[in-house]
């Protein structure tokens, strides 16, 4: 059975992505970062939803991000942006996020000899960050061949992004059929203590427009 | 004066590399990493080196890649190999490190407005790691571009690699020069608990071997 990792925000895309990867059939290796974010309950999330859907392990991988800060997710004196769109990348963007968190997945990776990675990116219903677009992933791929022991033709990186194309009501209606429980993820950029979801951050309004276009009941438990 | 983020191992490459972004009229955040390696004398040896080639902050950045393992400076199963030289990737390398390292140093350098990223990486007198060569740091300044916030042509990351060329005698001649003092530097993989060098590593063997071809003496502190 081949290795996969599989980067998990536990939130609605990254948990879709593990199950099209557990559909493929990979063994995967499920990995979350508290990297400094407002909320922990998304680290929850993240391992509940790895143990529904059979990940053969979970890590969670601490760094601090929040020392630096420079995003509304990682400095308190920024405010996250409520109701609207926008037509700049909006404050919520965290510098440099994926490219860590893809340079730490190829690190586990070539250490358990799993060539492959899913991350959850996706440039239809998204907030504009770059990091999510396919360019930069392709990029990514070939720098991680470059810098690793990539030796030979059977040790190639594959960055998989299943949901690149795909509207958020395709992802809903992708995750529903393949048994994704969206009541155990949580989108929200700045949700209430107890882990109830705002209702109005950019990633809220994104998520809940996908429920409505697919046709289906909207899980999410929202503060108001 | 433009800024720089300058990655510091402790070691004498990085040094120079150091000295090299201050004599081209850089400010320098200097970056170091407390990962897991065998040794923390390589931590307090960065913080000296800052403060002695007037480095404007440093910071030390905590992650924890030692709960993967994979090399002989993060797995305590895995013998640190003595005298000699090799053909393969020796298993002193760290899976996907500078990869790592550059992601984090990107990061930084976005919040901080500072698109120029020295390392002191090398393809001469150096153990034959993949995150070494110049193809790698070329392809990462691609991806770095992609995956952030690289809006217009004054927004382009720079990887500087002074040293990618040079023997060690000739970093260590270079280094001089700018007024190193590389009795505060040390390159040992596994060094005693005091902090002197084994004299029997790759490391150890390649700075030694610079200092005699340089025709300067050898100020590290060996263990005999």
């Amino acid at each position: 059975m081949k290795k996969a990792i599989v980067l998990l925000s536990g939130g609605l895309d990254s948990a879709t992505c593990l199950a099209v990867a557990r559909k493929e059939g990979f063994e995967c290796f499920t990995l979350s970062f508290d990297y400094g974010q407002r909320h922990k309950c998304e680290l929850t999330a993240s391992e509940n939803i790895s143990a529904a859907l059979g990940a053969a392990q979970h890590r969670t991988f601490k760094l601090d991000l929040r020392q630096w800060g420079g995003s509304a997710l990682t400095d308190d004196d920024i405010d996250v942006p409520k109701g609207g769109t926008h037509d700049i990348v909006p404050v919520t963007y965290v510098p440099a996020r994926n490219l860590i968190f893809l340079s730490l997945a190829t690190a586990w990776g070539e250490v358990i000899g799993a060539h492959d990675i899913f991350i959850g990116v996706n440039s239809v219903d998204y907030s504009g960050y770059p990091d999510c677009r396919a360019p930069f992933i392709a990029s990514f791929a070939e720098t991680a061949k470059l810098g690793t022991c990539a030796v030979d033709e059977n040790w190639q990186w594959q960055i998989h992004t299943p949901l690149q194309n795909l509207s958020k009501a395709e992802i809903i209606k992708l995750g529903t059929g393949l048994g994704v429980d969206y009541a155990l993820t949580t989108s929200c950029y700045d949700p209430s203590p107890e882990g109830r979801s705002c209702g109005r951050c950019d990633s809220c309004l994104l998520r809940h427009q996908g429920f409505v276009e697919a046709g289906l009941p909207d899980p999410t438990c929202y503060i108001n």
